[in-house]
């Protein structure tokens, strides 16, 4: 196995709700919802950098596809971490998304591994890092 | 907000195992186990594509620093996705995971969007999908 995540899925209780957070809210770029002509089929996916995509897909939906029983909402399942390059963008991003409809969950605050952090929810309960670390910088 | 993943961490119940099944059993590259000198500081990162890492943090590290509760084990939260350039590199990774203990969850197979793909869980039971979909090929 290579070394390479390529699609990222959360799963999502109204698709519509959770694309408008995303695409209006953070501006993530999307060509919206595709694959309705399929049952189980609709799906959001983001372009994030290098060809990495973030998608939106209903739980349901993931447990029909996966053939497994849908389960509840688990924030300590994952984090997903967007790291940025100062600690003034960390706050901008936390302000955005509180503003986009987040829920504020840790306000950003100096981290114990002398990092810069905070922690946001989308409509999904999912949990997102907004990251500064100066050993681990976005490229761009 | 950047369109940008930095860091994807899913959550533990043992680190060591997690560990092994991802380092030993998927060849992925790790230094292995740090931050052990902070309490719930343990974390292992997998170096991916371009700069983006994969992280395994135990399910109680998460509810700690982001302060939420810990939840129950859900595989509907996520899945991700391995894309590969073959449908022959689909059956080898199924393969080498369910040698390396994963659980085969759904067979690789004919999709219903034209690829083909299987899914597994790893020990945590997060839901990997290996995936050929000619329309998003890996770049490497």
């Amino acid at each position: 196995m290579k070394p390479r995540l390529s699609v990222i899925t959360i799963g999502v209780d109204d698709l519509d709700v959770s694309l408008r957070f995303f695409r209006d809210g953070l501006g993530l770029p999307t060509e919206g919802i595709i694959g309705q002509q399929f049952e189980h089929g609709s799906v959001a996916f983001f372009d994030l950098q290098h060809g990495v995509k973030l998608a939106l897909y209903p739980r349901a939906s993931i447990a029909h596809d996966a053939e497994v029983e849908q389960t509840s909402p688990s924030p300590t399942e994952l984090t997903l971490g967007h790291n940025v390059g100062s600690a003034a963008e960390v706050d901008a991003v936390m302000s955005q998304a509180v503003a986009a409809g987040a829920r504020l969950v840790k306000p950003a605050q100096k981290t114990f591994w002398g990092g810069y952090a905070g922690y946001f929810q989308d409509p999904d309960g999912h949990l997102w890092e907004v990251v500064y670390n100066t050993a681990f910088l976005p490229e761009d």
